[in-house]
């Protein structure tokens, strides 16, 4: 009844996997929904920023070279021809020894080409006409912003497969994107396998838990940027089963299973993988949790079939279903991001097998630390909830301990890494 | 026409600010759309995980005294009575010398009180009986889970005010919490004021710009955890302006203006708080960008008076307004993350105010190092696109350069700070 299975290494499964990406579709939606979408183009400039030559100031528009002659014993004097605020333009001419008053913002006469701010000036009113006067000179373009000054049409300003942020939204609105092309979320198919679950309004029975898992990766497949069809749980019957999993696979981008891939009398994904005529790329990886594992591929499409245990279902999601997902939301760096911390704590035991320990990362005095985010042991959900990230404890001979450098991936970044294996 | 205004410390002006803060209200949301949300209530286990004795691996449930004379010179045997999956009980008496063939999470026969590793077994069958043997002395409690071994019944395990992540979403699950309590959405309203501003979809006009701050602060006011109503631009008379910021006020938690709050002859924010009878809690702040913040209360509700300025608006919405989102949300830290960073570019000007620098934090070697994120004029608004943080650089005599420590403060967090000031 044991099959034999060969572990892999994880960055040989991702591997695996990887050959099965897909890019993403574009689809536009109302700028007023983008936030948080993925760009599926690079954002370009559609005009000049500024679009015409503004005064960044409150003050006054001169020609420069009537201010030649101002110094502090030299006070020259402007007649304010006209008052304009930004959005307005001025319909005066403005001539020799004459100036505007301008608010920030607004556009630069034709004429001129400085900006007396207003501190600096000294403004009265003389028969009924406004005046000003200055003590120092100014050179053309002082206090300008010019057209074109912080992007040139055409420019590309934001790459595609960047994640939308409030940033990104105010460009999107510079540049008349009222339409945005952002990529269309992946659909991913899931289904819970074990005779063992209840769902979350039913009462406990003996021997029996509540479904954790549908819902843990229905968050991890928000986050990650996708949709999640939930098909419930697979019924026991075989055909029903198979069924189940063969209509389902027909109106998703990938389908992910929890539970049901271990060797053992009553798991039975691998023989349904069979009869679909699945390839199975790998069934074992050599890591903790997470080592049973399963991912085929049917007419190119991805069935994941994770371990029903929460921790490796939530590892197995991460480091093998997301980056499918990241990819066709065009993203360059599609892995979870790697960076180096310092460990907090001991882990004096060796492991033959590389260990991914939830983890809350933090910060001290600038360093990122590491510390386990609760008993890890793999069936105990509650350490999912403070973790952050995940340490990479790689196999061998040795354990680790306070102060050791380790390498983290993080969960909630949406920079990623382009291969952190 | 020039009011003289005298700015603030930053820190006084957040502390007059949170002189109005409020708590939030709870919601009941189904557990399928709370993903995101924030806590409302504290989390707490409404039953013993596991709630029964459980086996955490497959194999061999069996009576540890019957195993303590079994060594690899005496094998014992045991009978197989049974057989059992997760989620079934056995109906059988385990008696002395007899086992069950146990599956991960299955629930522990009554007699049991140790697992046998399939690995470990030898099993074989004998005149249609099932038998295994095993080659080494078993304790009581060897392999089994025990009931409440990961939590006890009425422990909390998260705290209210937290971002529900996929793992918190596991623990609602495994708990039953098919409606769960989370913090309702602050209700922010929104006007934007400018002669100069088009909509989005609008064409350019000469000295007119397109509206980026109402799209820039939605997708802010999305980030922060509360929701938008965007009242559209404010009108240009007076009297029909006052009403309607009078009449949308009595439909927010609080609202948020852009524009309209500098010393300039066209900017009437001030004249309707006064009309208003608004308490002005201040009216400059001693900071870059965003001096002309303005914050008044009217009967307990804060009125955000942001500049129209880009930067300034985006840095004055995260210190100033949503810490009080954040505390209607439950956090008990509703400020900016505070850490520190390495500075890896030169700020060779000094500058008398405190300056909040747009920043592209990154890690090197698990350190936290600081760039700004754009050219950092506070009209250019390319520069938020890239930032995830604000550096802080405290007003001086001198300058900064690359290898400073800096304070930062982090934008896409949900830990927050308690007070950063």
């Amino acid at each position: 009844m044991l099959e034999k299975r060969t572990p892999i290494p994880v960055g040989e499964a991702v591997e695996k996997i990887m050959a099965y990406q897909k890019s993403g579709s574009i689809e536009y939606v109302s700028i007023n929904d983008s936030f948080g979408r993925f760009l599926a183009e690079d954002l370009k400039a559609t005009n000049d920023v500024p679009h015409f030559d503004r005064s960044p100031y409150d003050g006054f528009a001169v020609r420069s070279a009537d201010t030649k002659e101002a110094s502090m014993e030299n006070p020259l004097e402007f007649e304010v021809v006209d008052h304009i605020g930004a959005g307005h333009v001025t319909s005066k001419q403005v001539g020799s020894f004459q100036a505007v008053r301008i608010m920030t913002g607004a556009q630069m006469p034709e004429e001129c080409d400085a900006v007396v701010m207003l501190e600096l000036a000294k403004a009265y009113e003389r028969n009924g006409k406004n005046y000003m006067s200055i003590k120092r000179v100014y050179n053309p373009g002082d206090n300008v912003s010019f057209k074109g000054e912080d992007a040139k049409e055409g420019e590309s300003l934001v790459k595609k497969g960047t994640r939308i942020n409030p940033g990104i939204q105010a460009i999107l609105a510079t540049f008349g994107y009222a339409e945005v092309p952002v990529a269309q979320k992946p659909v991913i198919g899931l289904f819970a396998t074990g005779t063992e679950l209840l769902e979350v309004h039913e009462p406990l029975e003996p021997g029996k838990i509540r479904n954790s898992n549908a819902h843990m990766i229905s968050a991890q497949i928000d986050r990650a940027g996708a949709e999640v069809i939930y098909f419930g749980k697979l019924p026991d019957e075989f055909d029903t089963c198979f069924n189940a999993v063969k209509e389902a696979l027909e109106k998703v981008d990938m389908l992910i299973t929890t539970g049901g891939v271990s060797v053992g009398d009553f798991d039975y994904l691998p023989a349904i993988y069979e009869k679909l005529q699945a390839e199975v790329l790998f069934n074992k990886v050599a890591m903790r949790p997470g080592s049973v594992t399963t991912v085929a591929q049917h007419e190119g499409k991805l069935l994941f079939g994770l371990s029903g245990n929460p921790s490796a279902c939530y590892v197995g999601f991460e480091l093998f279903a997301r980056p499918i997902i990241r990819r066709m939301l065009f993203a360059e760096k599609p892995h979870l991001r790697k960076e180096k911390a310092e460990l907090v704590a001991d882990f004096p035991k060796a492991n033959p097998f590389t260990r991914f320990v939830r983890t809350a990362l933090n910060y001290s005095n600038g360093r990122l630390v590491a510390a386990p985010s609760g008993v890890d042991k793999s069936n105990i959900v509650m350490s999912l909830a403070g973790a952050n990230s995940l340490m990479i404890l790689p196999g061998g001979t040795r354990g680790y301990g306070k102060g050791d450098e380790v390498e983290v991936l993080l969960l909630e970044d949406h920079e990623g890494s382009e291969w952190p294996w």
